[in-house]
């Protein structure tokens, strides 16, 4: 399968039912092989590769991937960061796994963090991390985003959904979109791995130039740690999942400052952290257990 | 809330729906929090210590995700591999953090792998993994399992779903359980993550001695690549899962021996790979599109 292109893979399979029995029919998979990432810069003249890491993903805006996992390192503030990006078939360990290259326009500042810490950080974000400490956060202090209308934000999740032709030929993998205050969707992104989906959303939008701190990020599943942790180094303000937000999720999104929201689907949600950017003037409240 | 026990913390939110305004309520939220492995053993007489990996889990059966991921990498094949296994509040290098230590029976064959790539194993089985090869695979080659019912298997994610407690309280993790060819339900976890939920039922029955080629693995979610490698690496012989498989796992339980059921509800499932072991007796077949 794993030379084919496109998000999609074809594979037989047997649908049993009670009242049918069996059935053979061919199906649709979400494609997931794995990518390389690797950095390159120049350090004291001579230039050096490292394998950044390995993640399992849906082939497919690799570019934006590497870039906003990168991002949530720390590694690519901006585009000025990057001298510049292409595949390769074989990785700088002479491996033949789809490889994407970075090249950094500077060394990395911490290099020792990164040639010790890079293979583990890839892919989840969090994975070999020895404590939450020392994460990276993005500056939302000066955040333009306007006061967000409840009403907009419930119907975010379907405008999503209406951008997810992956998961609708599959049913699985997540999506994830960066949205405006206004609620216009920007771009969505899908991937068999949902902090791939967010890393592919940030990346796409680093490459537009795009001003993080106007935007929301809205999720197709739950709200993990990993997930508000990318949001968070990215600077966004807010995060909507359609999923439950989990305790570390939401520890996080109140020490950042993030709006955090789960549970959404037309006509309701809940929100977590930071209600004060919801837009309350005509809401009704019910604060019966304060 | 990190001081708290238990898989669940309770939080205040803010439920907003159309109809009613917002309304404060207090949440119940699947606890997420950090623990690091570590493993200790002898090397030419000396003790020797090493952080195996850090993952976010949910606090419970620390124990047995310990065990069940070191035997996902081929650390632990049995019980008589572990010398002893107990918590520490302090990890290795120092660092405050909920730890779980298994002392090994014997140094790890392969110590440089071990060193190497220790950090970046943790946790979702792949993350720094270079290629797909090498990955550990359990025999199924004499697989006691006898023909499984189709009626039974897909009545599996049913018998998990009620032994989901944390699952019917906060909406917000996985589950994995362990089931006989016949119908029966040996044990089931949970976790905020998929793969640790899986973990955590692999260390289970490691501890209490079961035959791993005797057991189905249900799963609550998605069948990605991951769960399909630990299915695998346990010697598990047949996956089956609420929801849909990747390329991936398609693609590896076809190369290990496993069959992978997906998308199984009361009444209907697919199967994607070794068909073989379904006992087909009384089905009734409309092989239309050979």
């Amino acid at each position: 399968m794993s030379a084919e292109e496109g998000p999609v893979r074809e594979s037989p399979s047997l649908r049993w039912s009670a009242g049918e029995g069996l059935a053979s029919r061919r199906d649709q998979l979400i494609a997931e092989e794995p990518l390389a990432i690797e950095i390159a810069f120049e350090r004291q003249g001579r230039s050096v590769v490292r394998v950044w890491g390995v993640t399992m993903r849906t082939p497919g805006h690799d570019e934006e991937l590497a870039l906003g996992l990168l991002h949530a390192e720390g590694l690519v503030a901006g585009m000025d960061d990057v001298r510049g990006s292409g595949p390769r078939a074989v990785n700088a360990r002479g491996e033949k796994v789809a490889t994407w290259r970075v090249a950094l326009a500077r060394a990395p500042r911490d290099e020792g963090r990164v040639l010790r810490e890079g293979l583990a950080g890839a892919g989840c974000g969090l994975c070999g991390r020895p404590t939450l400490e020392g994460l990276p956060f993005g500056d939302r202090s000066a955040s333009a985003l306007p006061p967000l209308s409840c009403e907009k934000l419930a119907e975010l999740p379907e405008l999503l959904r209406g951008r997810q032709p992956a998961f609708a030929a599959t049913g699985g993998c997540h999506g994830a979109a960066l949205c405006g205050a206004d609620g216009s969707l920007r771009l969505a992104r899908e991937d068999v791995g949902r902090h791939n989906a967010v890393d592919k959303a940030v990346g796409a939008a680093l490459r537009q130039g795009l001003d993080f701190s106007e935007l929301i990020l809205v999720l197709s599943g739950r709200a993990g740690f990993e997930l508000v942790q990318k949001a968070a180094a990215a600077g966004l303000p807010a995060v909507i999942a359609v999923g439950a937000p989990s305790s570390a999720a939401v520890e996080l999104a109140q020490g950042a400052g993030l709006t955090l929201i789960g549970f959404a689907r037309p006509g309701r949600f809940n929100v977590y952290t930071h209600a004060g950017r919801l837009d309350l003037a005509d809401a009704r409240f019910r604060l019966a257990e304060a």
